[in-house]
């Protein structure tokens, strides 16, 4: 069995890597040899628009997935005239386009912000005028560790927040003033099995993620995630991990959005669970049974972002150290830490 | 980090698997590139006999361990010239030896058969007069998954017996009458913390280990092991893993043989300890705190030997399969299974 992934960074990596206690082989399609996953796995060098690369990439692969939602539809819809491609696109359709992903959550009723759609100067104030202030114009698409991102506090900011964006098809947000965020992890199976995992209390900063814990218990909040994911995954005949991140105010769950992907932060599931995200991933599309995931030990993830300190050797003694072999740079995710609590 | 590992076969695949987690390069040597630690590591290619390859090996690793105690002293004393070479070569040198390690058991007062130096059919003649039959005749050095041996029934056998192993140096050794076989894996770093994992219960059929399981609970036994095999590491300054496999003959250990690296019956502690021998040999010859090991849940491993079988999704519902990438052959160790028992 040959899981070829779409991109070779570090969700690659841990994929190809989790791949090897299943006996499941995997290849990275990348334009590059210079990247994290190449430590874990062959690649497939070749651009993602040459249509015969493609092919020559999908036939030597019984299963594609992917580690980053954003690439084009029509490439993955070229996939799948040679195999199969999972998630289904037109999830990652959703999943790439806040507007669309908001539009899902309200058409699932599943609580999400105020939002309006933003395609011009003239939208954004109208906008405003409907939401009111603060607000946030994100970019639809290829948002991401707070990128494409601006606040708006007052009116007069529209047009400094337009052209920050770069005046490209946006969504306007109101505000959630939220006590903190979390998120749901689940695969489902081309069976219809579902698993869950436990919520996972994460903390930014400066738009990025920066420490992930688990367990986070409120049974409440828990069940609510389950039925909403579940709502999703069902939409979509969904088919992989889908991580769903909320914001939490008091007992309520406020969608943010979804990456049709293993996640951030779920690679703490590495060591606090008897199963890995990417393991369940990998069960998923490849349509082996689903284990139910059970808690090992209390657990916290921290990334590392910019610059890879030196690991004490005390730390070392509680701690995984992950580093995805990427050179320094300023809001980079170098790897992450993982510690028992 | 750079961890250099001479021999590129299942073991050196699952270190660099385990490397990973510790943020630890490896670079293995190997004369070939069609080796199943290709999957997870950078390799090294070269001829373990040219002096210049060694040099340029040696001067790109950190440390140097060892998948295969059946390497040339001469070549690790030639590598301790530009690094560290660990476990210690003198370890190596005894445990490639049945002669040399029998006799250090019985110089450490660990229990161990009857045994008799042998280099010709006189002195195979004289040993069978003083040890008795049923006994063993092994080849001193490069025996393993039982081959080079042969036992002898009755003081007749002894000219087939000095044939069939090749007349090359051996011992003769009393036949054991055990109840069964267990082995104790235990790992010392250079500041002299050891650590030791609970007794694994082995079969073997035909010489080769077909399955592993822990626990086997019998605090006595357990005791008695770890005196034993701190006895060695204490001995040799060891660093690293070291494998110790007895008979267990009633409330009795009787030593077998060591295995100065990790070993096939530790596989299990992948899954089921929060530290695996692999991870324990990292710490050990990197100098990291080593974790105590504790034991997640019962599990039992299974060697996949000669064919590899079609694993059915029941059994992939409850079970890691790793699958060395060795093509089929007779007797040949192809992967493994491990399940929560």
């Amino acid at each position: 069995m040959k899981v070829g992934i779409l991109g070779a960074g570090q969700l690659a990596q841990l994929l190809a890597h989790s791949a090897y206690i299943l006996g499941i082989e995997t290849l990275c399609f990348s334009d590059t040899k210079d990247t994290p996953a190449a430590r874990c796995s062959p690649l497939f060098l070749g651009d993602l628009h040459d249509e015969k690369a493609l092919k020559a990439f999908a036939e030597q692969c019984d299963v594609i997935t992917l580690e980053n939602e954003n690439i084009d539809i029509a490439i993955l819809k070229s996939l799948q005239q040679y195999t199969r491609v999972l998630p289904e696109p037109d999830a990652i359709r959703v999943a790439q386009d806040r507007l669309f992903e908001k539009t899902l959550f309200q058409d699932q009723h599943i609580p999400t912000p105020l939002f309006a759609a933003v395609d011009s100067l003239a939208t954004l104030n109208a906008a405003i005028q409907e939401i009111g202030v603060p607000a946030i114009l994100k970019t639809r698409r290829f948002g991401y560790d707070g990128k494409g991102q601006c606040v708006i506090h007052s009116a007069d900011q529209a047009e400094h927040a337009w052209n920050m964006i770069g005046n490209v098809p946006a969504i306007l947000e109101g505000f959630v003033k939220f006590d903190f965020e979390v998120s749901m992890l689940a695969a489902r199976n081309a069976s219809n099995d579902i698993i869950f995992y436990p919520l996972i209390k994460n903390t930014h900063e400066q738009g990025i993620l920066r420490i992930s814990e688990s367990p986070f218990i409120h049974p409440q909040l828990q069940q609510r995630a389950e039925d909403y994911i579940t709502r999703l995954l069902t939409h979509f005949d969904y088919v992989g991990v889908l991580a769903f991140e909320f914001f939490v105010q008091g007992d309520q769950l406020i969608a943010n959005e979804i990456a049709p992907r293993v996640h951030n932060s779920g690679h703490l599931t590495i060591e606090g669970f008897n199963v890995s995200q990417f393991e369940s991933h990998l069960r998923s599309v490849t349509d082996l049974p689903l284990i139910q995931p059970v808690l090992r030990a209390p657990t916290i993830m921290h990334n590392i972002i910019g610059v890879f300190p030196q690991v004490t050797k005390k730390e070392y003694a509680a701690a995984h150290v992950y580093h995805y072999g990427k050179s320094e740079r300023p809001e980079r995710k170098l790897g992450h830490i993982t510690f028992f609590k």
